[in-house]
C-alpha cells in the first residue's frame, strides 16, 4: 500500500520524518505487509532533501495513481486543500488532514463525501496537535452524553499569557518573545485574536454534539486587551487568565459556544497548563471530567497524530469511520449573552468605598479584590452567576464606576 | 445483538445503569439495529432491582446462548473469572472486562485465545477507570515509540496522600477517612501496599512495550511508611509525595518497572492530581509528554469505559483488535536497583552540621532541606542521579547519620 504527502512545511516534513524513523513498527501496526511513501507534493524545490527523488508538483499524479490509497494533507488553508481533498475522496482514496481551517469549514461536507465513497477522512491532528482527543471523544467516551468541552487550544496565546503571569512581561513583549521563539507568526492575528482556537472548538463541538458548528457562529475574543493589571488582580483572587474555547449543551437541543479569555481558578486542571502546552477538558454524564494534556503544536507531536491516522486508515482500509457529525442547523448556537457565567470586573472609581458599596448592593455575593495600597481609585470584583445579558444590565446600572475590563470566570 | 453482564457489584450495576440510560445513542453509535441486555449473572438475589427478570445464576446459560455475542465481566478476582472468560472466548463471544487482576495475570493468554477465535477481548476499564488510556496508547500514539509511562494509578492512596498533604492528617487518620468515604476497603492492603497500582502498571507496560509483564516481576512499595514529617520536608523542597507506578524502556530490549512513593515536583502535571483522581503520563519519541487525567475509579466512570468497549465490540463484530501484547520473556524486567534515579533522604544526626558536610562531600550536587528551627538533630537531602544500587552504597558510607526514610524523586 502506498501513501502520499501533500505540503512539505513543518507538519508535512514531520510526517515524513516520523514515518521513516519508526517505519518498521508503523508497518507492523498497520497490519499491512508494506506501507511506503510514494510522493511528496510541494510547489517549492527541496534539492538537498534526502527524499528529493519523490517530490512532485502536479497534484494529478497522486489523484490518478491507483496504488496510492492514503493521502496526507498538510498544506493548510482552505484552497486548494478543499478541492484536492474532495477530488481524492471521490477517487476512492482515504485522506488524513491536520488542517483545522479545512475541517472547521468543510468537515461535514468532507465526511459525507468520504462516506459516499467508502473511504476515511481522519483529522486527529487538527485539534490539540499530538494530544489524542478526537478518537477518545468519538470512541472511548461513546457511552457518555457529553455535556461540555473546554480547553486551552492555542499554544501561542498560552505561551504569551504564561510569560505575562510568570515573568510579569507586557503583552507586547511576550508576543515579541513568542515570535522570536518561533511560536508566533509574523502576523499573529489568527492566534492572538482567538480565530485558531475558534476553529478548534468548532471541530470539537461538531464531534461532541453532532451538528456542524461554523466558526462564524461562535463569539470570539482574543487576548490582546489583557493587561498586567488584570493578571495581578486575578492572581490575588487565586486564579490565572487563560484563553479558553468552550462549547456546552443547552436546553432545546442547542449549544452555547464561545472563545474568550477566562479566569481559571488555581485548583483547576486547566490552571497549571503553561507555555505552549494545550489541555482539553471533557465533561460527560458518566465519566465526569476528563482532561487531556500535551503539546498542542509542533512538528513531531502533530506529525505523530497524522501518522497514527495513517496507520488507522491502512489497518481498516475497508471500514468507514463514522463520527456522527451531522449537518448544521440555523440558530443551533445560541447567543453567547444568554449563557450563564460570573464575571471578573476591574473598575476605576473616584470614591472607591462608595462604589464597592454599590457593587455589593447589586451583587450580594460579589467578591471584592483590592490592589496594593498605593492604588486608591481602582478595584476589581467577581459577580454572581447569571446570564451575561443580565450581568451587563446590572453593571450598567452601577453609577460612578468606569469599567476597565471584564473577563468571564469558568467553573472548572 | 445481545449482551450479558457477569457480576452485579459496583461496576457491573453501573454498566447496566449507563447502558440503559444512554441506550438510544449507544445503539446508534454501535452501528447495530439493536443491542439489548439479555442476562445479568450474579449468585446473589436482587429482588427489588428493576432488572430482576433477567438475573441468572448459571453461567452455562450465557455460554450456550448463541444470541449473546458480547459478555461483560465485572466479577473481579482471578477465579472463576479466568475460566469463564476463557470459555466465552472459545465459544466465539467477545468479552469486555474491567478486571485488572485478570488482565495483569492472564492478558497475553486471553488475547491469544481471542485472536484464535476471531473475537475481541477488551479491557479499557481495567486501568484508570473511565480515563481513556488503552485505546489512546494503542491507536492514537501508534506512530510513536513509547519510552516511558508513569502514573497515579490508585485513587485510594492518592486520596490518603492528599489528606496528609493538604489537611496535615496522619496516614492512619487519612486511611480511616478513606474507609468512611467508601474509597478504601475494610482490608486496604491491595491499595495501600501498591498491589493494585502494580497490576495497572503491568497492563500498561505490556501494552506499551509489547511483552507481558507479570506483577511479581515488578518491585512494589506502598505508602504505609510515609510520615507527615516527610510530607513537610518535601513541601519545603517544592514537591509532593505521590504513589507512582512507572515503566521505562532500557537498553538491551528490556524494561524497568516499579511502583513506589515518589517525590513529584510542583510544576509536574502529576503534582496537581488530588483526591481520588488518577493521571497517566506517556512519553513518546514524537509526541513528547502527554497526560490523561480523570476519575480512576467509581461506578459510573468505570462503567462508561466498559460500555465504550461494548460499543466497539458491537461495531466491529468481525474485526479483531490487535494490541501487540506478546508473550513474557525471562529477565525482561531489570532489577529496579539498576534504574537511575535521585533519592530524597531524611536522616537524624547528632552533629548535624558535620553530617551535612559529609553528605555534600559524597553528593556534590545534593540539595539540603532543613526543618524548622525547633528541630535540631534532623535534616533531609536530595541526592545526585545514579543507579539506586550506587546511591545506596554511597549512603551506607556516610557515617553518623541514621536514615529515617528514602523516597525516589521522579524527573517528570
Amino acid at each position: 500500500m502506498y501513501i502520499a504527502v501533500m505540503g512539505y512545511g513543518t507538519v508535512g516534513s514531520g510526517v515524513v520524518e516520523v514515518f521513516l524513523k519508526n517505519h518498521e513498527s508503523i508497518v507492523k501496526r498497520s497490519s499491512q505487509s508494506e506501507l511506503e511513501l510514494k510522493y511528496i507534493l510541494d510547489l517549492r524545490d527541496f534539492p538537498d532533501d534526502p527524499n528529493k527523488d519523490i517530490f512532485i508538483k502536479d497534484f494529478n499524479i497522486i489523484l490518478n495513481d491507483d496504488d496510492v490509497k492514503i493521502v496526507v494533507e498538510t498544506m493548510g488553508g482552505l484552497h486548494p486543500a478543499f478541492e484536492f481533498v474532495s477530488a481524492l475522496l471521490k477517487a476512492g482514496k482515504s485522506v488524513v488532514s491536520s488542517n483545522k481551517e479545512l475541517v472547521a469549514a468543510k468537515g461535514y461536507e468532507l465526511l459525507t463525501l468520504a462516506e459516499e465513497n467508502n473511504v476515511n477522512f481522519l483529522f486527529e491532528a487538527s485539534v490539540g496537535g499530538g494530544i489524542p482527543i478526537i478518537r477518545p471523544i468519538t470512541q472511548c467516551l461513546a457511552a457518555n452524553e457529553i455535556d461540555e468541552i473546554a480547553g486551552i487550544l492555542n499554544g501561542t496565546t498560552n505561551f504569551i499569557l504564561t510569560m505575562m503571569i510568570e515573568k510579569n512581561m507586557s503583552f507586547e513583549d511576550a508576543l515579541k518573545l513568542a515570535q522570536e521563539n518561533g511560536y508566533a507568526e509574523k502576523d499573529p492575528t489568527a492566534d492572538i485574536e482567538g480565530y485558531d482556537a475558534c476553529r478548534k472548538i468548532c471541530i470539537l463541538a461538531s464531534l461532541c454534539f453532532g451538528k456542524h458548528v461554523y466558526p462564524d457562529s461562535v463569539h470570539t475574543e482574543g487576548i490582546s486587551k489583557i493587561t498586567l493589571s488584570d493578571v495581578e488582580y486575578v492572581n490575588r483572587l487565586g486564579g490565572v487568565i487563560k484563553l479558553i474555547g468552550r462549547a456546552k449543551r443547552v436546553p432545546g437541543r442547542k449549544i452555547a459556544a464561545i472563545v474568550s479569555p477566562c479566569v481559571v481558578m488555581a485548583h483547576s486542571q486547566l490552571a497549571n497548563v503553561s507555555d505552549v502546552f494545550n489541555a482539553i477538558l471533557v465533561r460527560g454524564d458518566a465519566i465526569g471530567d476528563v482532561v487531556f494534556y500535551g503539546r498542542g503544536a509542533g512538528k513531531l507531536p502533530t506529525a505523530s497524530a497524522v501518522v497514527a491516522d495513517v496507520i488507522d486508515c491502512a489497518k481498516h482500509a475497508k471500514r468507514k469511520k463514522l463520527f456522527g457529525w451531522g449537518e448544521s442547523e440555523p440558530n443551533y448556537v445560541i447567543d453567547y449573552k444568554q449563557l450563564e457565567t460570573s464575571l471578573y470586573v476591574r473598575a476605576e472609581a473616584g470614591d472607591r468605598d462608595a462604589a464597592i458599596g454599590q457593587v455589593e448592593s447589586v451583587f450580594p455575593n460579589a467578591k471584592i479584590i483590592l490592589p496594593d495600597s498605593s492604588v486608591k481609585n481602582e478595584f476589581a470584583f467577581v459577580t454572581d452567576v447569571e446570564t451575561e445579558a443580565a450581568l451587563n444590565e446590572k453593571l450598567g446600572g452601577i453609577e460612578n464606576i468606569s469599567v476597565q475590563s471584564v473577563i468571564r470566570v469558568t467553573d472548572y
